[in-house]
């Protein structure tokens, strides 16, 4: 399936300035990624931030000195807590939209970001444009399961999705599974409240309609419920940005709760004291696994180009995570495989009639 | 609040026949629930299903014999996979549909079932009718929290939620929460995906602008996210019932899932042996707690009567604590309050003008 011939390397634009341990640490995330070969051998990363400052903290490592690593100055810093819309308007200096500037130029072939997601989705979308024959782009988190990890999409870009849009979400996180798992034929399960049909309101009959109609073209396995999803019955769990966001943002909050429930538990009863000590770096290691962009990053797929997002909080090796995913998924033609799958899917949704 | 003044006892109808542990477990509930004072001194239960069987069975229960037990006799079963239409069509003579009857005809105050959930719906509001003021049911679950418990609702009874359905459930649970939980002025949140204004959609924004225009009439805090409901943000938890039920759903799954993966880390690595041994009890009451309904029952608010779910797999405690959470919403005259609060809902719905 994949591109055996040799090609040359692509382009990675780092937006260094958005995340919370700083320019230093992004910095050390791409010494990192080109040391332990996360992106191809003729691949470049583009440094993106205040250049004088981001130059200096590149002469601390050695894996920079090279062809390999350019920067690009941007003055401007996205924060947190900046609103979409005031990104756009006031921070066209920054370092995330300066990046995507550079991909939707085509002088870069993707953008790892950790900066803020709802300014990046937002910025994303404007600057880079979605595919033709997509709409909006999805937000794509990889999740831990017993046994590998799972695909879950969209996760928060697209709050009102469509059922053609969950059909997109389909087809989108099929491909992204094949790069990113390497799994040839991923199942594809869409996330509802029942398995029977007709559970879920319209919306959710028709996507189902629609994916049933897809055939060969993806390997849907029907409905799935929020409890399977950490099972074996799917590898890619189509659903909205909403219902997507607000099951991550549970986990994570319920994740933290048992942690501090092991801890208060241990406090108040010697029996779980050996006990809670000795589960503790299992449950660091949970939580850790179920903060979905830490494996990595979560790709804004559907975009006329890869926006790949890393956990605010990243360090260097997640960082690094970020940009072999982005190398990996641009290493499989990825972009193009997304625009003929979007194309078909099209095809089948104008031909399938609203009834079913 | 509360009225003081002496009252006649209720009269409360527990399905027998739905539950995974058979008709035994559900009469020891009801015998339960009666030795442990779950229900007012004067207070009845009336036990549904085959009639010779379950005398039979309530013999062997010394709290059983006497005045405050009723037999009702109903010879068919719901299953755990019944669609709600066959129900609804075929098993009119089912112990669940019989027990509905009786509500709907005044003949008993409450049905406390351990029954197939989307049959309990469907049939509930078809039997029983929504009251005045409201459309759907909502399913309102109470769930723990750092510290003491939350009430989320709607975990599954209506997936498509309008914003006016929201409002309903701001209210509903507000009421439901004075009666369960003891809070005099319980914190509503809307779950979203962004407190910032705007975010979530126009599905959303009408609901926040309605809920904002309720002024006093409930204590409306904002908007919350997914990690917020964990924490003390706010008592009640505003939903629709597909992004609700897929949470339940989701934690359900993850919690299992966390029980499997501390059990396999206890069989790799003899560091987590003493420990994960004695984190056993602690994982097992979470996974006891995180079921919502074990916390006693899941009530079908906003219906003429009150439908009260236990989980399907509950024992004679999970059965007894339904009937008691039962006994005290009808203490509390929960249902006419209700109805008063969603006629004042409506009236600030209607003169609400669409731009919020």
């Amino acid at each position: 399936m994949t591109d055996q011939s040799p090609k040359p390397g692509h382009r990675i634009a780092l937006d260094c300035m958005g995340g919370d341990l700083g320019p230093s640490e992004a910095v050390a995330g791409a010494a990192l990624a080109i040391k332990e070969g996360s992106i191809g051998p003729a691949d470049t990363i583009v440094l993106v931030g205040h250049e004088d400052n981001l130059r200096l903290l590149a002469q601390e490592h050695r894996a920079l000195r090279g062809p390999r690593v350019a920067f690009r100055h941007a003055p401007g810093i996205v924060s947190p807590d900046d609103a979409p819309m005031t990104v756009l308007k006031s921070k066209r200096d920054s370092s995330m939209v300066i990046a995507l500037e550079m991909l939707k130029e085509g002088e870069v072939d993707a953008v790892v970001s950790t900066g803020n997601t709802k300014a990046l989705v937002a910025a994303g979308t404007i600057k880079v444009r979605p595919m033709e024959g997509a709409e909006r782009p999805a937000l794509a988190a990889i999740m831990p399961r017993r046994e590998g990890h799972f695909i879950m999409l969209d996760v928060g870009a697209n709050p009102e999705a469509t059922p053609e849009h969950l059909v997109h979400n389909a087809v989108l996180g099929t491909i992204y599974a094949q790069s990113s798992l390497g799994i040839a034929r991923p199942r594809v399960g869409l996330l509802t409240v029942g398995t029977e049909e007709g559970k879920g309101g319209p919306r959710i009959n028709r996507a189902h309609a629609l994916l049933k109609a897809m055939g060969d073209r993806i390997n849907y396995v029907g409905p799935v419920e929020g409890f399977d999803v950490f099972g074996d019955a799917c590898d890619v769990v189509v659903t909205d940005g909403f219902t997507g966001n607000v099951i991550l943002k549970t986990i994570e909050g319920l994740v933290y709760m048992l942690r501090d429930l092991v801890g208060s538990k241990v406090k108040s009863n010697p029996v779980y004291l050996a006990g809670g000590v000795a589960m503790f770096p299992l449950l660091r290691e949970l939580k850790g696994k179920l903060k979905p962009e830490r494996y990595g990053g979560a790709p804004l797929l559907g975009l006329n180009g890869l926006v790949m997002k890393a956990h605010g909080s990243s360090n260097r090796q997640g960082i690094a995570s970020a940009i072999r995913l982005g190398s990996e998924a641009l290493g499989h033609g990825a972009g193009r495989r997304m625009r003929a799958a979007l194309s078909d899917a099209n095809a089948v949704i104008s031909s399938t009639p609203a009834e079913g």
